[in-house]
């Protein structure tokens, strides 16, 4: 394990809105103990997932602009720092021009530890077209010959957080992260979404869900509370350990 | 991560053997941190395993008898200790009666960690059978209501150690542990098996390939030495942690 | 789709609170509609679900009698039908014996669509022994051949119903069944089990999230209610119809 | 069961005869119930699918001119409308542009169910590009930010249609449809494709292989005839229902 | 390619008639170019497969006999020898006793080549079981260590035949053999089980399609005739070659 | 099996060492046997696979310029004749442009067999992108339709080679070739990259292993000496033949 407060997590986001619901436990963890976290939003969710503010009949700018003011909160809730990359959603178009945007960002945050969307989700082709940028843009990012400011960068280990119907994407969690300790953090970014009040209830219901899996899981030898909340991730690369626990 | 010297981990081997080339490197690395490790034997391997002492003309009684020794000297070597159910191999036959002599060993021996085969291998049953008779057990042993002396189990994490052809075997490694610190103690414990000398060479080299996948995985930062060598493992339930690294 | 009252559901539930947590909304929407639905438990969950009555330190046979009591008054609550084959559990130990039996209650129900556990649980042994005798005594009461009382089965279709860990249990609905009329006689069946109260809320928490999937998959033009309650299964077989839809 | 007459079937075609062989009996199962049936042919299959056409010498223009006459008359045959967007094929390049024409379709024909090519064909690279295509349109179709006539759409199911060689393309059937009323129709589809004759014999006996897993899969209660005729799909999101049968 | 002649397949059929529609054409190919064919069958399938003579009235006795004519006929037809272990079917039940009935034949036959039924098949219990013990017994025949007559068995390449039902038996073949010379002989094979004359239309019409697939897989230049027939396998171990083709 | 010094095979690379490595011993086979080979490497991996040279300060000019000349020496020390399209790696960018030249070389080589990457890795974009463009470029050469010159292809076999981490890369071998008697070739291939030193020792243990995988699944009958060197294959396509073996 490595010491507190030498990590940074990176998390690759789609939209504005999405690294709330499925990471800020994960993200406030990293935080608690001293790491930095950086979240980048490839985009801000402005056609696909705001449709209360279209319902609303705010402009294209104008829903950007109140996306990108509720993922800044968020992120500051968590202690994270935040970036946009405002590329365009539904659809998020694949390209070498934005997956080179990202490895600009890989070699000047050098991350520890990244986290994105899984591959697959056949309710949102966004989400798999992140993922898939986020991953090369770590393969390109390692590579010497690649131009651009930095140094490659090394083998951070990639995590996928869950997709709204996790078993229809095929994410099987091979990690549970105990995020009980986070979970207020959580809580709080989560209330800087207003639009997607009915989401808090339902996020706070999974972290309970993948809470008493963290216990059935740990075995009640370790002793955790029924309080527990957790969330649920997929390594997607082995994991590399001196130690089998 | 556990502090060192409080766990035990117990390794269920179909045959004497199995648990020096495949696992021998885990099993050092957890005694030389000062946790207790057991392994049980359900056969000696006598049928499936030891054809060189068919060939010689050897009983099977005296085939038995060699391949105990050579087991308890390779145990040694590691620091570990043995046990064997003598249940007959070629074929282990899986059965409620055996099951029950691993439950009882689940609670006499209390592990925070096992390890076994894998579920599936095209070229020999006797791995898949011990490795669902050690996941059943530790399943009864978790039940209150289950009859036996000793309290019931929690819920230690399972690792499957490598198979031969480990493609051919659905053999996914989700664990790379770095074994370069116990390697002597596995050679050591490989040269306690004479009869299959030809096997020495091959797991050495694994041990070889393994360490580069170790190194490839963890990334230049960690500044491992080009002589690490690896053991694969595939982690059968979701990690429990407090921390994505 | 068949006329509603001129079915018949059987569920084949390995322990004798299974049928409860898993399936009871479908088991009530069931007899609302007029079919017949017969339980049928392999076992009383004795040893390996009943962890609050050891605590308590009741004997086998209180437990027994007490879980029995318990399966009745939630069948009762469903209006279904409840048999007991007392197989002993923890381990359900597959037989020829018991799959006979099992033989006998499809050729005397006739059943129009059967219900049972996942092929796979890694946390649980009993569950995927009883869907593996399940669907064998309904391929085995098919035949003619096959002696017993009683006339060859049809091909009623087979659902699984949700395991407690799906995804580790590659457990992927392809069916969400619409309980929302049906809740309230789940939760009448639920409260019927008062040593595991701790689970109330557990599927009722579970039957919101199947319900709001249910919504997303159903789409807004079926103006479902935000207050639909869902269950989650596994088609076995290929559904066999007449109208895509 | 959604009432006769009120639903609108859309099956999106890589080329001009696909539509034909794979689905021709759902598409004239729906339209003798009385809904709505509209093909959209990607490409006419000038050059991928023409073979006799070009060794008979025929220009471009002649082949595309012979394939949209061939499959008017198919679709009329079968009393569905069809359209052609012309987008070229061998390669069928998938774009930005071609996915927004299918998302304007979407939107102004309120499909209700959409039948498509799945996801893999070893064979050929247009067919899942048109289904990747035909998936996100629907995505985009149903989000009220993204530009364009018409509103969101809702939830309709998708089912892929059979590919050439099943097992290669992991295509495994979950639906099987009975198609024996609409075979009549499909056969007149057929002959409306003089240059693959062969092709005639080849699904009429798809069908009845078909149609005989129809009747093993429903079992012999439900009385099927002999000649019962099938077609085979995948359903790709979970049915929503609220009986299991 | 082994030399014309030298060779011998075993095929180990769980019940009487299954290598005739599944592995007919294999059977005579080798027989045609001077090849050993023995065919082990494990029952009569007096139970699961002959519901004919049950309407009939007959007796166990009787159908045993009528099935053992007819299969004795049929490998007649094929140029093969026929035994029968009369192990009971419906359910066709795995033991250690059966396995090593059939170690013995492996011991004493020496196949080069051994065909049986694929692992999974969800509409057929004996099918299963009857590859599992073949696949074991030819593990434990490879063992100088277990006991019995003959020398210790190579490793003779397993090829699975085609189920009824090959997408949902997870049958993928990834072998297509052409069978054309061999289909007369496979067709006297299949008029050799008058009962089942409706299976008659529907094995020749499956070579057909399976030759399709053949001429497609290997391309227009072999030349190979319209009227090719095939029959698929699924080769279970990895093929060993010189040569790349 | 086709008779030798009739076949031509096609071998398209990623980068400019990859078939070194990895197909090294089945081109030098091939040649021995008087076939013709063709590599065609899409890139010189003048930026991905050249970490080496840019820690030396060579311009990519220069970069591009040694790894041409080490790739032209690799492929004469294997008798076979090479291409370069310069196509840019890190990333390799898929295109129609570059998939027509691909096609351009089917019609112009007719190979009767093509080795290429497997089409997942999680550690190279690059190799599956090559692969997708192999596959692509197969099924367009084989169009009438398709503009260009030369033929229409046949179908000839493709082969996936052996990824840096197979495992991770779905890499599930199920061809294993014997490469003895070229493997004085492989390795004067790999001595033609000095660069890459460290690889040379890694390959020839791996064709160590593979070789002993080659000895194990052909079985001791075929006296193959314990000097067996092999490489791995995936088959893509069903193989077609005439002779099960």
């Amino acid at each position: 394990m490595s010491a507190a407060g030498t990590g940074t997590m990176l998390v690759v986001s789609a939209h504005a809105g999405d690294f709330v619901w499925r990471a800020a436990g994960a993200i406030a963890s990293a935080t608690q103990r001293g790491d930095r976290a950086v979240i980048v939003c490839l985009t801000y969710g402005e056609r696909g997932e705001s449709a209360s503010q279209w319902l609303a009949g705010k402009t294209l700018d104008e829903i950007k602009g109140m996306r990108r003011a509720e993922a800044e909160a968020a992120a500051a809730a968590l202690g994270a720092e935040i970036e946009f990359l405002d590329a365009g959603d539904y659809p998020l178009l694949e390209s070498a021009e934005l997956t080179d945007r990202l490895v600009e960002v890989y070699r000047r945050i050098v991350p520890t530890v990244v986290l994105t969307h899984p591959l697959s989700d056949p309710y949102n082709g966004d989400h798999p077209a992140a993922a898939r940028m986020a991953i090369q843009a770590r393969i390109l990012a390692q590579a010497i010959g690649y131009p651009g400011p930095g140094e490659p960068l090394g083998a951070p280990p990639v995590f996928f957080f869950e997709p709204h119907q996790p078993e229809q994407s095929d994410f099987k969690p091979n990690v549970l992260l105990d995020i009980t300790a986070a979970f207020p953090a959580k809580e709080a970014a989560m209330r800087c979404l207003p639009a997607q009040q009915h989401m808090w209830d339902y996020y706070s219901d999974l972290a309970v869900r993948r809470g008493v899996q963290v216990r059935r899981n740990a075995g009640p030898n370790l002793g955790l509370s029924s309080d527990t909340k957790g969330e649920a991730f997929m390594r997607y690369y082995p994991q590399v350990t001196d130690v089998l626990e």
